[in-house]
């Protein structure tokens, strides 16, 4: 590992909870409209259920490039009705609302483990977000990152070879001196095809406590931790 | 100037002294190395007037993408027999002394200036380095930016149009909304014909005391100062 230049991290889940994030600014939305009987914390997961089948459609070809935000804001379009609200609020709220995705907070290992990385490591999301996503949300949280790949950036969306290779290619390193963080198992799998380091970093109740899939590492990644003071730790032993 | 969100910063010039920082680094090494007689002031300005032509090259398709990093390694084998260093220096001491870019220290009101600006716009260098000479200037210096914008990105040098509008796209933001602020006349001009504010940093002596081009704005700017403290004040004023 002592090869190891760069750290880039998947972002939602592995950096910062989407899932509670959601939940708490639904729910402070709903107080303050006076909202009442809405599940935030299912309506959390409902929204992001759109996230996966609405980025394939750009990565077969069926769509051409389309930003998460627009695939956010279509779920969230989707969803509404389902919980009553879909004649409630205005455009400008509906918009505001997509833009909890800018706000989310990280999880509490993430700050105190990024500053411990940072001196010794080029830290920097690899995220199908967009690039005003992720720079709103570090700025929002103070997360120190050194630059930010964005899925717009390479117009393609993890797990595709281009954002991986793209990004490599981008800081001029060889592969294994890059290394991929996330609490997907995939994410990492794409990462080690192309030569990357991996290090697992476990979320098992990033979507609840009924989650089903990486709930534990399921390849010897190079490093299996869980939390991103955990990985610090792990790089310097 | 309310409606602006985003501030694109030139790098070299504006907001480091590339000049002065690679004369002190070049005088550091002279010293360890036994090395005299070099006017090291002279010889930063020697280096840097290979960068222009260099990047002309590229620009206009005579030679295929290139890293600034490699012409500025190309510029210094050319200079070092000229100073009497043609074979002084190993090529591991000549790789590090081409790093000496990625180690430039910033104008003093540089950082002050960054931080007062950050609480109300997403900052950024749009410059013609590399990824990772932004990245680690940016790091060593302590610049908070909130993403960062590279000529690798892009596969363009500045003022090509392709800069300016892949960063004005990638930041999804109508192009009056994002500022360019530069020390130099040209590239201030390429962004208002792509829509942008602009800023005009006077920085006098970048080149020296001599210097002949960019001792004032040559256009009615948006902004005219000399000082990104002067620019966080205009923007508040």
């Amino acid at each position: 590992m002592q090869d190891v230049k760069a750290i880039l991290f998947d972002t939602f889940g592995t950096v910062v909870d989407w899932r509670g994030s959601i939940a708490r600014m639904g729910a402070a939305l709903a107080r303050k409209k006076g909202i009442e009987g809405v599940d935030w914390d299912a309506f959390a997961r409902a929204w992001r259920a759109g996230y996966v089948p609405g980025m394939a459609r750009v990565r077969s070809g069926e769509r051409p490039w389309t930003s998460v935000d627009t695939i956010h804001r279509e779920r969230l379009d989707e969803i509404l009705p389902d919980v009553g609200l879909g004649d409630a609020l205005s455009p400008a709220e509906k918009d505001d609302i997509n833009r909890f995705w800018h706000r989310l907070d990280p999880w509490p290992d993430a700050l105190p483990g990024l500053i411990a990385l940072k001196p010794d490591y080029l830290l920097a999301p690899l995220s199908n977000g967009s690039l005003t996503l992720l720079s709103t949300m570090a700025k929002r949280a103070g997360l120190p990152w050194d630059c930010i790949f964005s899925s717009n950036i390479f117009k393609a969306y993890k797990p595709d070879a281009a954002v991986y290779r793209g990004a490599v290619a981008l800081l001029e390193l060889e592969p294994h001196k890059v290394m991929m963080a996330a609490a997907h198992n995939d994410d990492l799998a794409a990462a080690r095809s192309h030569g990357m380091r991996t290090a697992y970093i476990n979320r098992p109740y990033e979507f609840g406590v009924d989650q089903r899939a990486d709930v534990e590492a399921t390849q010897d990644w190079d490093i299996v931790t869980d939390s991103i003071t955990g990985l610090a730790d792990a790089l310097r032993s």
